[in-house]
């Protein structure tokens, strides 16, 4: 078994997680190009595990949206989970787990600088997360999702994917089609006035009105401001 | 509420299933179609429950599949995976399911043939799959799967996903590259001899040779042979 101690260290002192089966840590963390150099091991690689934790890592995510934004549409639920399951998030979690320092690689792999590849972290998140699955079963993985990635979606991580323009639109087209516009009101004229000025029209009514130093961030506040006029009606 | 008495007794004789919130089974069936023309019903539309259902699937497939196949590679595990989780597949469980004569449909909708659309149809599977989740838990889905979905898996429904000459692939480049060949040995020469013959090669080897109507299935034939001898060995 080659797995550091440091690393079970800080699985336990940091997430409260103490494997019962190491050989399915040891599968999680090592790539083929680790398994190829060393025959002699007969170790098995990650993919089957990652093909695992991603179905795992898509479920509790999808639970958690679900539950928590009661009153989302699905688009909206869909384009969050979106953002939340992908390489980029999955790599970034992997890193502030600190899992990239763990992994087992083949020295060819290690020199093309693959330990600090975004698809290998993401892979290694997804297989992290199957063998805590298969391991310490569900509750556990929950556990450790709550730790590491819920707060970042309630710190608003991952706002961006669900822009105010989209939601102004779902929110209008609940009940049948509305003809949307946005209308540019005021350019910048002086270098004293570098801003956009975009009006929201809907069935003939103006909606909001917002600014903002080029025409989709203005539409984007004048979406917002909209939203937020509907809301309190 | 407008739920079929006849579903309800379908759902638990044939699937011993027997719902405590029967509006969750109701969301699952209703249309958006449907909602808008009723506003005064105050409906939901099954997207939501059908957005967790479709990660429902995905787990409980991925982790059959996981360990029923414990000497599949990743990659046949994902093609499998693939070929169940669609919506080919879902339409037509949800039709042995008799799910489609339970649907909500608004009249537009009905009289363009939705009922019997696989996109709808699929989409009904995985919101029944949401809708069971969220009222009864894992298990019970779980139950419902292998009565419905894996019975057909084992019967090799699937099977196809899983082509001979990928297999025999990954199983000679599982430590590395090898060259593999398929070269035409015989032809169709006469009218009672239709058959083309084909040998697999590597490494100088002849693997397998293999007969079919035509080139593809041929090859086909002589990977499953190469294959055949190369796992008793």
């Amino acid at each position: 078994m080659n797995l550091n101690p440091e690393f079970l260290k800080e699985l336990k002192t940091r997430f409260q997680i103490v494997f019962s089966d190491l050989s399915l840590l040891e599968e999680a963390f090592t790539q083929s190009s680790y398994v190829n150099e060393h025959p002699e091991l007969k170790l098995q690689d990650y993919q089957r595990i990652e093909f695992l934790g991603d179905a795992v890592m898509e479920l509790i995510v999808s639970e958690y949206l679900y539950k928590k934004y009661p009153n989302y549409p699905e688009g909206k639920l869909t384009r969050l989970r979106a953002a939340i399951v992908c390489e980029d998030s999955f790599s970034a979690f992997a890193r502030e787990c600190h899992f990239d320092q763990y992994i087992q690689l083949g020295r060819g792999e290690e020199m093309n600088g693959a330990r600090d590849r975004n698809s290998l972290l993401c892979d290694i998140f997804e297989s992290f997360v199957g063998a805590l699955y298969l391991d310490q079963g569900r509750q556990t993985v929950v556990r450790f999702v709550q730790q590491v990635v819920f707060p970042k979606v309630e710190a608003g991580r991952f706002s961006y994917a669900m822009d105010h323009k989209t939601n102004l639109q779902e929110w209008l087209q609940k009940s049948g089609e509305v003809d949307i516009t946005y209308r540019l009101v005021g350019e910048p004229t002086t270098s004293n006035n570098q801003q956009f000025t975009v009006e929201v029209v809907a069935q003939d009514q103006i909606l909001g009105t917002g600014q903002g130093h080029n025409k989709k961030a203005a539409e984007q506040v004048a979406a917002e401001t909209a939203l937020k006029k509907l809301q309190k009606r």
